[in-house]
């Protein structure tokens, strides 16, 4: 059991740490205080794993691209829109940015409980490219147009962010992460052809080349909103487990995938009684030994942190 | 065939009339105005109906809440949060804003040719509802926690809207409507328990009001983005044709239903030949004598109107 965006802006203990670090960003390139707020709910939270705290923008702005998150507001990005534009990108690997990631995935290892995981991660090349052609925006047209067109640099910049993401993880891998997770949170957008081709497609050739490099390494797909794709995501993205949205249901997957998901964490907000309601529908309907148990989402800001520790111990009582 | 949205601001003859109209809100109660750009798509296009020109906000805007469309931004519309905001609200087949819709109806049916089809509509209940609790904001994140919570005046509220849309949807019938829509634009929010209770239920319950008053009228029922929940829908919800949105696999329901949709709105941005080849895949996957052809989603703006031709011959050439 963990939850996607357990370290955050609910906890106050997040807020105080995040106050002393400046931006958003700084904070992410500060390994110090990012294996800070990366340990925070652990130390509340009688969870199974910790996720690193980092951005899946880290691989653009490590590209070279500009990056800021305005306050209150999204994030801001270069641009890329063209085969020059891509031609000018660097790898990551030997990027500031990317160092200080892994500098926090070491030091948050060599400060966690050694019965707790360490989680890496990353943005999956469809969603990355969707925000790198947008400009950081989250409206995808622009993104979905370039491919339903097949522009040439799109499916390279697609091509090239498997290359990155691959060593990316596997950067993570070796300074300690113990599992890595594909965040795909607009792989929903996409259908038919462009759902095989920009989201399946590249999923499974960085679970492949992850896996090449580290064959032990459990990797998590989570290609948020897909539905009935899920299905196919399991069978051919090579992944360990499968991330499910809020909205699917979990008795459609095959009883032999393990899947990862999915309380609403609107139902956090409803409550503690409401929330524990949802954990045991979720528990009745996957078999333990295969669910990790987690959210369809992110948690929300204005979560009162007690209903997540309501959630906890809801979901030790159905393992009981 | 025929497309969610045909009337709207990527056409220029639209745009001309909307500037005589003044506000968006004018135009929709302007009875020949609103008549005129029903049409309009009829005049450019080979389709076989015209969708009423109004608003999902028409009902609760008719019940007595304030509502504004604020240029380039959305709607601003009172809240309900309360029984006692509930009991304040007024039937709306009375109201001066349901008159002039169905003059508008009356009006369109009198000026278009005989054997094209009139298709009047509202919103669903959870998505007016969700309106109505954030003040229009599309945001529902507190709608979702009233109902998690099951508050009695947010199940009040549904029941109400379930009877005002049957009252609404009659009069449009009587007015000429031949057919009608139930948009549920945000259905996808939901699912397990609080989809039965609030989408699935209230769906039923207008299609059986509104088939009580008037037998033989076709109903759509549009709940959009509730993926696997789509195959209940078409078994419990009683109606005529299920519309399904972009992200819908047509081969996932069940050969005897009737069904409409999924065109991806944003193929008809990346061109004819993108929107084709879209075309093609859709009337492959289905039964032509049981599939309305439409979009999964409204034609956005900014959409060439020449595209949209294309898809009407690519579509006419797959039903040859």
């Amino acid at each position: 059991m963990w939850f996607m965006r357990q370290a955050g802006r609910y906890l106050p203990e997040y807020r105080a740490v995040r106050e002393k670090a400046g931006s958003f960003l700084d904070l992410c390139y500060n390994p110090e205080l990012a294996a800070e707020v990366t340990i925070q709910p652990l130390r509340r939270y009688d969870l199974d794993a910790a996720i690193l705290f980092a951005d899946i923008l880290v691989v653009p702005h490590a590209m070279g691209l500009p990056l800021k998150f305005a306050e209150g507001e999204g994030p801001v990005l270069g641009t890329v829109r063209s085969m020059q534009e891509l031609d000018r990108l660097k790898p990551v690997v030997e990027s500031y940015e990317v160092r200080q990631v892994c500098r926090t995935v070491a030091l948050t290892r060599s400060q966690l409980a050694p019965h707790l995981a360490l989680i890496g991660f990353c943005g999956a090349p469809w969603t990355v490219a969707s925000y790198m052609v947008g400009g950081g925006s989250s409206d995808r047209v622009m993104a979905k147009v370039a491919a339903y067109q097949r522009q040439p640099w799109f499916c390279a910049l697609i091509d090239r962010l498997v290359q990155e993401s691959i060593d990316y993880l596997s950067a993570q891998a070796d300074a300690g992460a113990q599992a890595v997770q594909i965040f795909d949170s607009w792989a929903g957008d996409l259908v038919a052809s462009e759902l095989e081709e920009f989201v399946l497609k590249p999923l499974a050739a960085i679970v492949a080349g992850v896996k090449s490099r580290h064959p032990g390494l459990p990797v998590i797909v989570f290609a948020r909103g897909i539905g009935m794709g899920q299905r196919k995501a399991a069978a051919i993205s090579g992944a360990n487990a499968i991330g499910v949205e809020t909205e699917y249901d979990l008795t459609e997957l095959p009883k032999d995938v393990v899947v990862q998901g999915n309380l609403d964490p609107v139902a956090l907000l409803a409550g503690a009684e409401v929330a524990a309601t949802e954990v045991r529908r979720i528990c009745a309907a996957v078999d333990p030994q295969r669910h990790i148990f987690n959210l369809g989402h992110g948690i929300r800001l204005g979560t009162d942190p007690s209903a997540v520790g309501a959630v906890v111990d809801a979901v030790r009582r159905c393992d009981g």
